[in-house]
């Protein structure tokens, strides 16, 4: 059994019935003495009285429900991470890779969390981005891209303070194992196993042919500096948050000292959900 | 034999050297009484009064000597073919897919063409691309892509009015066979021979999976419709030119009505060369 | 409207149900006054007196009926392109690349075929393979492959008597657009519209990284020149007949003088078959 | 200082020079009071009495010196792993992945390795193959392949007990980091740091194009069933030994329980090697 008296929840707010669906996990909730901390956008979505910001309800919460899509969770995962809070990503869509729950199994999803069920928890590692700009975190991947109307960018990567390469490329995408399946498969990357204790370094459409993608230990440390300037050149992590980077500038990425654990489905495993969303059997 | 009246030349105006070599170009013609057509910058360099600008040289001359890289030939490239003038292409730095001509090779193959051999002349067809805003012509590729804050496009690609495939990806490259080697080939697409008759859709890191470049007969029309809205998002056309595209813009792909001729060298055929720039030969 | 007296039919003997719809199409051709040639495996079938061998079937009809799958039809599309006899593929399980039509289509498609559409008749050309041991001929491709304890093989590519490439590989496919969907896909060769005049070559599991499919015009002749001795190396034809080859054994190969003309759907195109075979609509 | 009184040497016996270059290390650790214990190959090289087989070589031995390639590295990794002895690799030819010390840099890497420098000792782990033949080790991969006549295999892949996947495919690569830039790398697999704790699964030309290769940490165990019969299939380990496998043999992968100690170079790192070997810095 796990006790927890504070449930936080997410949600997409256009999601198609995100209304509906609220009122049910709430009233779940509800039902079994939880208070429920509801974002300010679902608060309003139910009449209730404001609500905290995104980023503030992992904090004041031993649960984050998340309803909506893979880039909703990704938009409070870090929070949640350094809050050491855990995230269940219910989809009100397609499968999502972290949003694996069905709308049909979160009550059952529910009850198997509340019943201890470890099974179920995934943990997940992030990554730390460190600029001269602060340091940040993220889920999925730490990608560096260059504007449309740039043909090409060029940076040294650097592993464990040796270089690496110099490369030619559209960009460049550090990613987790959880990442794997995202951004970088599209740039041609493998898929590696969430529990699996490495870090992917996939370039995208890079110059040199012979360049693979890399892997490398979650011990390490990837260096990235950019050699290119007067282009517009972007870091952006998890898809969602960044900054501009100019020429010089030096990014290193690490582990991050504090992991996510991700409710999973009871009913599917890791590969399940690859082999469904990839549809590998025809 | 081949009797020419006036030879333009074009340059990369900063490559090192480039002065020396401009000047022995010159003086190549002159002492067989061809004048020189120099485009402004190039005039400028060695004194002399001022010259068109780099997109009237071909209209003005029976031969386009290009001195600088692969960018430089395809800054001028599209209004050689229009006007239906040879151009020959001499790299002042790498060996590059179009201006394969080295430095020291240059005046025996102005020899050779001079001389009349129709072996170094290799004819590339061109790519017409139409929108609403007019059309345009290029020889490498007509390439859509998205700036670097967003996270993906979705387009429709359309092919003699069929359509072939909704994609999400970064972008895509519709080239020539000539353009294969450029851009297509970072992202995963095959060496086409530039005397195959055939058109090249690369997808740039797509979301579906299973997809692959696709080839099609120089005949067909490829049309691209943009699905996506709200995001930056680009046409180029050989990496120089283009403009903004919006949700439903759609773009019209066909072989250009005319070709360019483009003189190669007498010593190295077409596999030399990839061979060579893609170090085949360890 | 096409006038034919004699339909040819060859199947795969032990599909599902061939004997039910075998005697469909038989009984369609006989309403019609069209007399059947069925291969012998065909004719016992429905107990009638011994029929030709598959082979000798295009030579005496106006048309082949290939009920089976792609590799029934592979098995005798060689046959029917030299005697210049159309051949119409029903898949009697999962849709295929050459046997495209359903048998609920089966019928509607011999009406749409006799009623003279042009529009469904989709020419086919085939690669020649010519070595010491003869000429033979190939819908799909030609393959030279290692046996399983061979680590690697070694052969130079020739493309119109000019060496292009020594490559050490697991072995190399010469295909025909139509092909290109079959082992070349596999192997990640890009996809090639069979009305496409080109030629694609594809090495398999290539030690050079930086080598890719390479595409030539269809007027080409590739020649494959075999560097390895002492290991059990083969070339295959479309998957079926082949022989061993030796170091030094010279293969060349070149479009087909003859084309085949294949039957397709009156109700689905070239890229409707691709993307559902595919799955390109999640 | 590292306290050494037996080294072992074993030698590709028809390189170039390695009658000269084997009596130099002899010479070398004679002088240091070291008794040699030679292969009998080497042994008859020198005219010295008869040695010991190879694959007994190690455990008489405190070091292995390998003169040759990396496949005679790789016919006495597993026996030294087993050993507990460290082994260090001069290439005779080209640089090799394991055989990274050039002929020039031999002594002093030794005398490097007798000073007892930790810096230049990577360890590597092994897989442990496990069939109903019983169990062998491998520095490199694991591969099951098809004969040349085949045309394509069906397996099951399970990962830690659950099933992955049904793939039809020419073979599957399963590798350890150290095998990552072997067959893997031509199949078109990922390069993984020596050091990651990962094992890598590569498909050879997988049917099903959505698939990618996989990778898990390396305290997982990877069950290949085989589902084709009738075919020829074959186990390698390390591209050296192995044996045939029927419809439904199960093979099942996991991290051996002992390393290699390998013998590195003290002028480069492991990327430096692997930009060497590829290309990278054109």
């Amino acid at each position: 059994m796990r006790s927890i008296k504070k449930a936080g929840i997410v949600i997409k707010p256009h999601a198609p019935s995100v209304g509906a669906i609220l009122q049910d996990v709430v009233n779940y909730f509800e039902e079994r003495g939880i208070a429920c901390v509801l974002e300010d956008v679902a608060a309003r979505k139910l009449g209730l009285p404001e609500g905290p910001a995104r980023a503030d309800v992992p904090g004041a919460a031993d649960l984050v429900v998340v309803l909506g899509g893979d880039g909703t969770l990704l938009s409070v995962a870090h929070c949640a991470a350094q809050a050491g809070v855990p995230v269940m990503g219910v989809n009100l869509g397609r499968l999502g890779f972290l949003t694996e729950i069905p709308v049909v199994e979160m009550l059952l999803t529910l009850d198997s969390f509340l019943d201890g069920n470890e099974d179920i928890i995934s943990p997940r590692f992030l990554l730390e981005s460190r600029t001269d700009g602060g340091t940040s975190y993220c889920l999925n991947d730490a990608v560096v891209t260059k504007g449309a109307l740039a043909r090409m960018i060029e940076y040294t990567i650097c592993i464990d303070g040796v270089d690496v390469a110099d490369l030619k490329a559209d960009g460049l995408i550090v990613s987790t194992p959880t990442g794997s399946t995202a951004y970088s498969l599209s740039a041609g990357g493998p898929i590696i196993h969430p529990q699996t204790p490495a870090i992917l370094i996939t370039p995208i459409c890079p110059h040199t042919l012979s360049f693979r993608p890399l892997i490398v230990s979650s011990t390490s440390t990837i260096g990235v500096k950019l050699l290119t300037g007067g282009e517009e050149v972007y870091l952006t992590l998890d898809g969602q948050r960044g900054g501009a980077l100019v020429r010089n500038d030096v990014l290193e990425i690490r582990r991050a000292p504090k992991e996510l654990q991700l409710v999973t489905s009871p009913r599917r495993n890791y590969f399940d959900l690859v082999k469904e969303k990839l549809s590998w059997a025809e």
